[in-house]
């Protein structure tokens, strides 16, 4: 005999039973259904890459982190770390035939080879829109306004966008002339929410920033209770960008509290040049939901064309674990409506044919596959959640009649057969 | 200045831009809405798989055309060669608290390393679904019924479900005293619709089959016009599971016409037990677009129990080109159904008001992101199939109007900006 193999997976992958897709995919659809009401499409890139598309975007640790192999061509191969640079590769290649700006959304797995721990994953999915070749700041506010129905129309209550403007943000800095170490300040100022004000003191006056200076940037860069408020404290600088975006955001009816003018918001990546977000949800600790922002050269690694563009990636699998953990996810069903028990004395042809009429009806429903015992098919009804089951036994069989059986009660309904689908649709 | 990298993918993946995953999503809709009618639900498995849970399963050529690597961990790792061990993997690992039989359905990407050509891929789509636990034949005709429902909703219209049985077959090989070559003798049987009669009858004697035996064998495995008068003529053999097969599927009430009993059909896999079934489509020249059958054990490999089961893979990869070349596939849209045109001159808010009813109204639309030239606002919206453009320039914006285009003719229709909504919902 064969040695048996273990069914085991690596950890920091996983396998997905009906449940937990019925709870992603019911979650992917929402977000989807926001996107394309924004006339966003989507696109697909390849699992499979050439290892020079992928390597070198991400600095070292972001190299070390990526699955890369050698194929049996001699081919270096490698699995896409972010849902970014294959989508600059992709524009890269076809821009010339794609409608400008292209707004694009795109959902898939990326790789990680991580040590896997909680929240961190080998095999995970990504959720991006991106709108490329525009600089018009209403992109900007689309965007925010995309941000806002998703988490809104997921059932999130208390979440805020924070916004920001690195151009802003770059101003300050050029003030205070420390605008040579400004990637090294704005990487410590992002840490600001995690590790606290004096932590970020402690950090800056090693990148020797004077004290004075230093008090008087945590000043400039704290947000006030109301975005008004920030803005005045800052109006010697030129904050004219945060107001034009803050006044479209109005003019997209988000309403005020959800937009968070936050002045020390950098988001870490280098490669942002305008406005900045960050979603968080205040009634769960996660971190952030969403970030994202202006970029002014995607595609600089492909093609000699310059194209800006805002795009945001929404953290799906955080969204996930935040509405389990906020309980929106708990009468999430699976797809079958309706089982039709199976008798053994019964002919199968008189049971077939309620079966196929319900599915005429376009009745999502299963009928059980063999003659078992009547509780062994109410089991499999109740593991499956599914709420109705239908059973023509002998008796009914005489009178073409059929017995409902409600499972979330146990009230049964002996009807005719012929008022099967109307009753059964009553309740849809 | 860096060296720019070519934005090029390796050959037998794609890149799927807006039109192309237009066209596969609304196929695959078409497809999940067929198995969800039928109480299927999805599972997901890992792309990164240990590769001893991979390698091994498909004899020497598979193994060699498995995605295999070592990752930094010292872990051997697979890619999926198929879905079908991938999910008797994690069958394995948790039928305990499934729901028994289990039917799931699962589309995702699976990899070959091929030498890429027409109609071969390194990463495409499965598309499979399985019954397990049940060998009632109410399991083989539910599946014969979905495959039915699912080529007539994409909309092929001459299509067949050749059927057979790997017990009557056998049976067959037995009366001939050859069953011992059962394994040789069938998998030249399975060639006889790419090879031809004549190829299959010389194959057949270098295996060391009489003349005689050939002529006998080959004229009971030839399919004649009806079912009933091949039936007929295996009448000395046990063809009981054939007969009850097909009054199951007339009581799923699959017209007659598109099920074909094949004698001659083996489907080529080893482990193929009962019956088996192959769609092809008569209008179009791509061999098999579905196939599949009766197993005893898919799990052997990882558990003790044995699960018998049915199940099919639909060639999802197929089936496009089919509908392509059936022409099925050409009015297909993307997202938007609105354009709402951007004037320098008009205040941002109008139109932004515009838009924000659009959108609350759940119309799919777009706001063009910057003042461009009016015409290239409306090129915009050619290139995405955009039906309708709405334009409220200086003059619309006094009398509180917009101008409405119809692009497929150009016309176009001034209305009060109340009434826009009813306008477009009319031509829904």
């Amino acid at each position: 005999m064969t040695q048996l193999i273990e069914p085991k997976i690596l950890k920091g992958t996983r396998d997905f039973l009906p449940e937990d897709m019925a709870k992603r995919n019911l979650v992917m659809d929402k977000i989807k259904r926001v996107f394309e009401r924004f006339g966003y499409d989507t696109i697909e890139t390849p699992v499979l890459n050439y290892a020079e598309v992928i390597l070198g975007k991400y600095g070292e640790e972001g190299d070390r982190l990526t699955y890369a192999f050698e194929d049996r061509g001699g081919r270096r191969i490698a699995l896409p770390y972010d849902l970014t640079v294959p989508f600059a590769r992709l524009f890269s290649a076809n821009y010339s035939r794609l409608p400008i700006p292209f707004k694009r959304y795109q959902i898939q797995r990326v790789w990680r080879a991580e040590r896997p721990q909680k929240g961190r994953l080998r095999e995970f999915y990504q959720c991006d829109i991106d709108i490329i070749g525009t600089q018009n700041l209403i992109a900007e506010a689309e965007i925010a306004k995309v941000m806002f129905d998703i988490f809104q129309e997921l059932g999130f209550e208390k979440f805020v966008i924070q916004i920001n403007s690195r151009r802003l943000m770059n101003g300050i800095l050029k003030f205070f002339k420390i605008e040579s170490k400004a990637q090294e300040i704005i990487r410590v100022i992002d840490k600001i929410d995690k590790i606290g004000q004096e932590e970020v003191q402690k950090e800056l006056s090693k990148l020797g920033l004077e004290k004075e200076t230093i008090e008087s940037l945590i000043n400039f860069l704290t947000a006030d209770a109301t975005n008004e408020s920030t803005l005045e404290k800052l109006k010697s600088f030129d904050t004219a960008e945060i107001e034009e975006f803050l006044k479209l955001c109005a003019e997209f009816k988000i309403p005020e509290k959800y937009i968070k003018f936050n002045p020390s918001l950098a988001r870490g990546l280098d490669y942002y040049t305008g406005i900045v977000y960050e979603v968080k949800s205040e009634e769960v600790n996660l971190g952030s939901l969403c970030g994202g922002g202006r970029y002014d050269n995607l595609c600089g690694l492909f093609c000699k064309e310059k194209f800006s563009g805002v795009g945001v990636a929404f953290g799906f699998e955080r969204i996930m674990i935040a509405l389990e953990e906020l309980k929106k996810l708990s009468d999430v069903r699976l797809n079958a409506r309706v089982l039709v028990t199976l008798f053994n004395g019964a002919k199968s042809r008189d049971v077939l044919s309620i079966y196929t009429t319900l599915l005429g009806a376009g009745i999502n429903s299963e009928i059980y596959l063999q003659p078992d015992a009547l509780s062994k098919q109410f089991k499999y009804a109740d593991k499956k959640g599914i709420p109705f089951v239908v059973i023509q036994g002998p008796e009914e069989i005489e009178q073409d009649a059929v017995t409902v059986k409600m499972m979330k009660n146990g009230k049964q309904k002996t009807l005719p057969v012929n008022q099967l689908i109307s009753y059964l649709k009553g309740y849809e």
